[in-house]
């Protein structure tokens, strides 16, 4: 089971007017017992029947017929932190407007720069958040309350969060910032306060663990995609004409391997998670050469952290968030084709590098409605007094999940999956190389 | 159990180069027994553990490692029938590719215009479909095959297969002509053929029963947001100015409610699920007053079949697929809202009705995935020799249904589903008009 | 020669720290006495040379040495009136920050909701308007100051602007809005006071006279094109299948035709300007049958203010602004074309009327640089104390006219222009039907 | 006088059906005496009346009543070449369409991958290009017919033209292209040979002389615009972030500027028309700071060759086409500003280098009827047997210009037009930096 923790008994009458029936048309409060298996396949139902033991369960997200927090005495705060992603306004949009019309919380902070505005000593100050404020900022990419990398003091959060009397931390980030998350939420239990942590996940990358997929990530490839369309003009544009785009995927291809899906004009994707070799008979570039031999031109996806084998490891760095820093695959490859073909035949290689372009981008449709619901979710969780718990879509329902769960471990695209075997199917490039 | 039915047993071996172990990241043929859970409820499970039955399973897509048609020798052919739908053409491709380059099935015959195609004295003849012919059309709206309604004799088209060798029909449409397909599984059937039948599922109004959601639908609420947010412009842009906008869905408000959620400029959605009255204390009017009293302007959405209650149902008209032709609900809340409003203040109604804006629109990235991948499942479970089936993504996974399972009765917006309840959230309309 | 009148002569100098010579990299005021020649043929210089005369010619517009206000005093207001058009914010937007960064007026104030907002008894009040307000709203369609249709009274709109000490005044609207200006400049003159009254001429229709074109209107075409370019998904997808477009054009045909010219899979275009038959032998509707035994799809574009010939002209109607309102030319072509073909062969039509997803556009980039540019020399005339003045684009040159020049009449589609050639050229149709 | 050479006295009467005379709603041929003035001004207009000199004129495009070619036996080829620009798709297919249906001229042939295409060693062959081939391609980006850089040997591309009996040779390219166009005229006249060269401008950059603009130049801008406001999303997004977006624009800064005009959130445009110095009190660092502690976030676009004063230029570099190879500016800039600001303040910076992105995509709409125009006048051109000409837009009229008056040098931006005095109050820079 994946046990959320709570911050006490919800005892507060919920200010939403709904039902606990079925039939009268309107939506019943969710009960603390509604749960939803998680695996799906036959055997594991069958294996648990066998050992008569409950299968893994998750909590189903939505409104409580009681909750922790009194509406109007409430405080809430926002951080968004990490990269930019697609969909960051839309969410902070749905949780102001969540708290303010649904429950009418009064007191809305929204935190700017990332975990940095929670440290005093940097000087930002706070933003009052209000539904006039928010209205139109779905409609743009970027963040409306600025964000940084990197970690700041536990401690002095804390110190922050009460200081200025809030109740509910809203933080939207990636892996490192829902560790930050988890790590707020510990402190404030050891020093037993009454605050409550949530994490909306917000990954480009498309890595976060469990769910089904962050927000951000379909406009990521939508926009991609359309790259990709322009990428093959370029290739076919010239005699033994390549194209190389290197899409976001620190450490996983869901977005090369998605766009590529999604235009399917890519004859190679190469991403992390896959091993392959550029030389000898099956290797990548001989591939490379019968595909340029058949149709003189080829169009070539490489997700960043693709090949990283290739590079030497022993000089890794790091970024301010602690991200290993990826040597440029995209650029290396340009190189080593170039170098591989110059005494084949003449070629021409386009390099194309569009990630910020993308995760500037605003949330297409998608994303919007995906964006809304989790904002809506967090805040039913959040004012039911549920803390250290991220909200996220798993086989297509909303749930709650404890942070510590998503962030054991990066999800990666599973070679075995029928996700990558339709990519192979599209671009017609071999398991192995 | 949905349990799929089959021409015969397969023994063909397959000529993808798959793989049956985990580990070598290689894919892995499906295995007929590879079942998965339709209810995720752990009620339901604890239900089926208490009267110890086996939960509702559907069998689960893709390739197989013995195949019942030899490829070589194989004809397929492709009909589209019904009104247009984004991602038509993405899954005709999708289907000749898999043919081809998977499967290496030499000839595939695309019908045009949907059933009459089948029918000889129509006179339309056939079209040779190959990966040349079908390589762009990814990035076009409408039907390369073109489309018709109504249905045909089944006898007739059986003849025509016949005629013409075709060993797998792939029938793209919506309910009727899912209802069409099986009529011509089951005349196979009788006759001993061994023509495999096989539905992918194409709906704009999602209204297809089981699965999570059709192709084409995501690509039409994106296209309508835009104009969502574009009526917003009118409706703000005059003293009390409205924007009416009538969206597609007969039966079903889900293009009208995630259009609503994606956009979250509306202040009211109107769908075919809900009842309301438009007069009286709490009925739409007044709601629809208060809101211009309070804002100066106001978004109303309504699906194309909501309020047929208002109507007088006695001179009911249906069109050449039978599908009811409902009276306009647009224009009548136009002239209605006009009339009522003239004597309580000077306001403007602008009235917009974009349904063949939206339906022939391309794909969106989302929709180009789940076409690509619907496309190459059919292949999969056609080839495989199942028969009278759809493919489809139930709980975000991709599964085969018997069409008969999903023709029962359509889809609907559940007014006590968490989804209605965010729209309801996002344009702050009460439950009960 | 184009006559601007000017409140008196600009003894101020200007703020802007611009230049009087070449050659020094920084712009050089323009001089009264810049003059740009109208009429670029070389018959029309020859005749000025025997006949000595002055060719016909225009104010060059742009920064004057010295202007009129004294801009730390001045107070400056805007207006926009009739139907949306893309651009009307960024123009709002232009003259803001011109006013502001440019010339230091410390006043700006939005007049909401048309002229009615210079009328006190409907009780608009006033917007201040600043940088910070304005920055964003040139990323959103529709006008961030509202509109309306029609006249106030223009002693009672004076009335108002000396109250509140309005110096300037732009107007930003069509030909009615630019009468309603210039009448305004005309009482002001008749009671002797030092305000200012401009016009930037907005007209989706593209049909103010003399200048190139309004801004607005590529945004139109470029919008109208992708809908035609699904309208011929709609017409191809279906056997003897046709689209009917109708788009925005009461007395002009210029959107219909660059739409047309833009997206050329369109077979017709019908334009208010040109006279055409439905029946006999050169009519329409036989040119129609003809296109569709050749090609089994046809796609007709047509203006709404086409064919009224056609109707009954006893019932003339007007709209609020004194417009004529016309009969729906689009209905009736679907109507008549469907009786005329229902005996020769079974066919579809669809009717697509997208007016106001055209009209409520932001505007695309070329509209925004047009829209920016007639805001600063709008700002910039405005300030050198000249009135009743338009800003244009004649030639490819920015240019100052009397407002009174250019509503002298309403500019057409010459049927024996080039561009009418071109859009023949692109459908097919001939000259005469 | 722009004076254009013609291969002989045109003596075949027009297949087109044009009028003489003005009313009978049939445009009319365009007359070799209509000649249009080039310069504007009224100062330019009366010397020339005052030293009885006729002013500088262009001839006027457009079909002509009589012309040279025999349609029924002419053969057309056409020849992209160089770089990317979105349009020449749209060139082909008018050109086609127009030869084929207004002419009737029977055999077009599309020589593939730019002038290489012309030298049969490199065994490109030709294709032959239909109507049916070309219907769809104005919807895609890219060249159609391949493209290549670099010359040909002349003599040998003209033997080519004649052992193909090619009367008309369509060229599509930039300033070398037009060149080596020319340099095929004049071999042509030498061997005192009946073949037509025609040439269509084709450059991004917009930096053809004379002509208004060339095709493509505003959908560069205009995608180019979308990447501004999303890098604005990246700047905006970081305390002291910082965005440098380089744009096209080897030796003028067209791009850079209109796409600044176009999404006003730049603050500094820096193009190579410039001189600029980055460190000193008024140099462009100390301006940066000012602005990031003002607001901080900044925007910088920066054309390719700007700043070329900045490295050292002895070891200047060029390309296939003879091009200079600039040192990258844009990296440069962000390494600099890292240096500069490291000890200042902490700060972001984020490069954005989208040229393939912008060159690949299809033609917006203005483009697409420019392109239209330009392939059909190119066309009546050719017919009437002128050669060794452009056909271009000059004070937004269409008209012939000789190959040789364009190519003399190229535009630039003006430093003290009006044009770059707006981008220089949208963004707010100085002047001199």
């Amino acid at each position: 089971m994946f046990q959320i923790e709570s911050l006490g008994i919800p005892k507060v009458k919920s200010p939403l007017q709904l039902s606990t029936v079925r039939g009268d048309h309107i939506f019943n409060y969710v009960k603390e017992d509604d749960k939803l298996v998680y695996d799906l396949s036959l055997d594991t139902y069958n294996k648990c029947l066998t050992n008569k033991e409950e299968p893994l369960c998750m909590e189903k997200a939505g409104p409580r017929q009681h909750i922790y927090f009194e509406p109007g005495k409430t405080t809430a705060a926002i951080v968004t932190c990490g990269g930019l992603c697609p969909g960051i306004n839309n969410v902070i949009r749905g949780i102001v407007m969540a708290l303010h019309y649904f429950y009418g919380v009064p007191r809305i902070l929204g935190i700017p720069y990332g975990y940095e505005g929670l440290n005093p000593a940097k000087g930002h100050g706070f933003v009052e958040l209000t539904p006039e404020k928010v209205k139109d900022i779905h409609q743009f990419g970027g963040t409306f309350l600025g964000s940084s990398r990197g970690a700041q003091d536990v401690s002095v959060m804390v110190d922050t969060l009460v200081d200025n009397r809030i109740d509910i931390l809203f933080t939207i980030g990636g892996d490192g910032t829902l560790k930050g998350a988890n790590a707020i939420g510990e402190e404030i239990e050891k020093r037993g306060l009454d605050i409550s942590v949530v994490g909306i996940p917000k990954t480009i990358d498309n890595d976060i663990d469990i769910i089904d997929k962050s927000f951000g990530f379909e406009t990521a490839f939508d926009v991609a995609s359309a790259i990709l369309r322009d990428a093959h003009n370029e290739a076919s544009g010239a005699h033994n004409g390549m194209s190389i785009i290197k899409l976001m995927g620190r450490d996983s291809g869901f977005i090369a391997a998605a766009a590529t899906l999604a235009m399917p004009v890519v004859n190679f994707a190469l991403i992390p998670e896959m091993d392959f070799d550029l030389y000898g008979e099956n290797g990548f570039f001989e591939q490379l050469k019968k595909r340029l031999e058949a149709k003189r031109h080829a169009v070539i996806v490489v997700a960043e952290g693709a090949g990283q084998h290739l590079f030497d490891r022993k000089k890794v760095k790091t970024d301010a968030s602690g991200n290993i820093k990826h040597e440029d695959i995209g650029v290396y490859l340009k190189e080593k084709i170039g170098e591989y073909f110059k005494d084949i035949f003449p070629m021409t290689i386009k390099y194309i590098d569009p990630s910020y372009i993308i995760r500037s981008a605003p949330a297409n449709s998608g994303d919007s409605v995906l964006c809304n619901q989790l904002a809506y979710q967090a805040v039913h969780g959040a004012m039911s007094g549920k803390t250290k718990f991220v909200v996220g879509k798993v086989n297509n329902k909303y749930v709650y999940l404890p942070i510590s769960a998503v962030t054991q471990k990066r999800k990666k695209v599973d070679l075995e999956s029928e996700f990558w075997f339709s990519v192979l199917q599209s671009t017609g490039q071999p398991f192995l190389m």
